[in-house]
């Protein structure tokens, strides 16, 4: 780059470090209950909330992908983890260019039934607990501005 | 749990699910410029700002791990990973009970020196250039209050 960057300020600063520092904490820490209460990471729990939630219980590869904001190598490797432990299985469709589904099984069904309640509840202790529904308000207008920016770049 | 859980609301659950997505588009877009251009992953930038940040650019690894939000075991694995490269070099001190030293190498400080210029760029243009200064200060805010009561926790 030939001209000179422009570094962050120390409020856009504290916006980006805190956005990182806060997620990885949050995870972090709701990651730990999950895994020791009931074998799932926090990514597992992810996906398996966005596959319970869609029609049937299967969303394409690439919808998957989008829905997280993943690239598609990191959904792929952790699909395969999960396919290992029945928790998800793949559909590919041979007739279908729009690529494979993926759809949950009976057994991560019933590990996210088991875990929501748990996990709803550190949600809220670790995060919704501490902030006002304004500021709740304001953080998912933010996140849905920026993922609908960046989508529309692609 | 004996009692009814108390599932998100609407608002609570565009936050939470929001803050992941967001994270996770940021995170994978960043990373990729990174990764192709000069070989760091998203991670190994932000332990290498952190280190660079530090006198003499050096951290303790338990205060490391307390402001990047990780746990130790995973800032553990990811350092044996940058210390292969050369981009970091552990301390490690016998006759002090506090714990080794993390210090970014000359490679290590070359490397992000390299990569902030196009980095700060891409934070910009992914991510605060969609907001206005006032969204800006408040996720800064809540990020700072969410990473302080956490902490006030343990």
């Amino acid at each position: 780059m030939s001209a000179e960057p422009r570094w962050l300020s120390g409020t856009e600063e504290q916006a980006w470090r805190g956005l990182l520092r806060m997620h990885d904490l949050l995870v972090s820490r709701a990651g730990r209950s999950l895994q020791s209460r009931f074998g799932l990471s926090g990514t597992d729990y992810t996906v398996l909330a966005e596959l319970t939630r869609a029609a049937d219980g299967r969303l394409r590869m690439s919808e998957l992908a989008q829905v997280l904001g993943w690239e598609k190598s990191r959904l792929s490797h952790h699909l395969t983890r999960m396919a290992k432990r029945d928790l998800v299985a793949r559909e590919e469709c041979a007739d279908d260019r729009r690529g494979a589904f993926v759809v949950v099984t009976p057994q991560g069904r019933a590990a996210i039934t088991a875990a929501a309640p748990h996990h709803v509840a550190d949600v809220r202790r670790y995060f919704l607990d501490h902030l006002t529904p304004g500021q709740i308000a304001l953080l998912g207008e933010i996140a849905e501005l920026v993922v609908r920016k960046n989508g529309a770049e692609d």
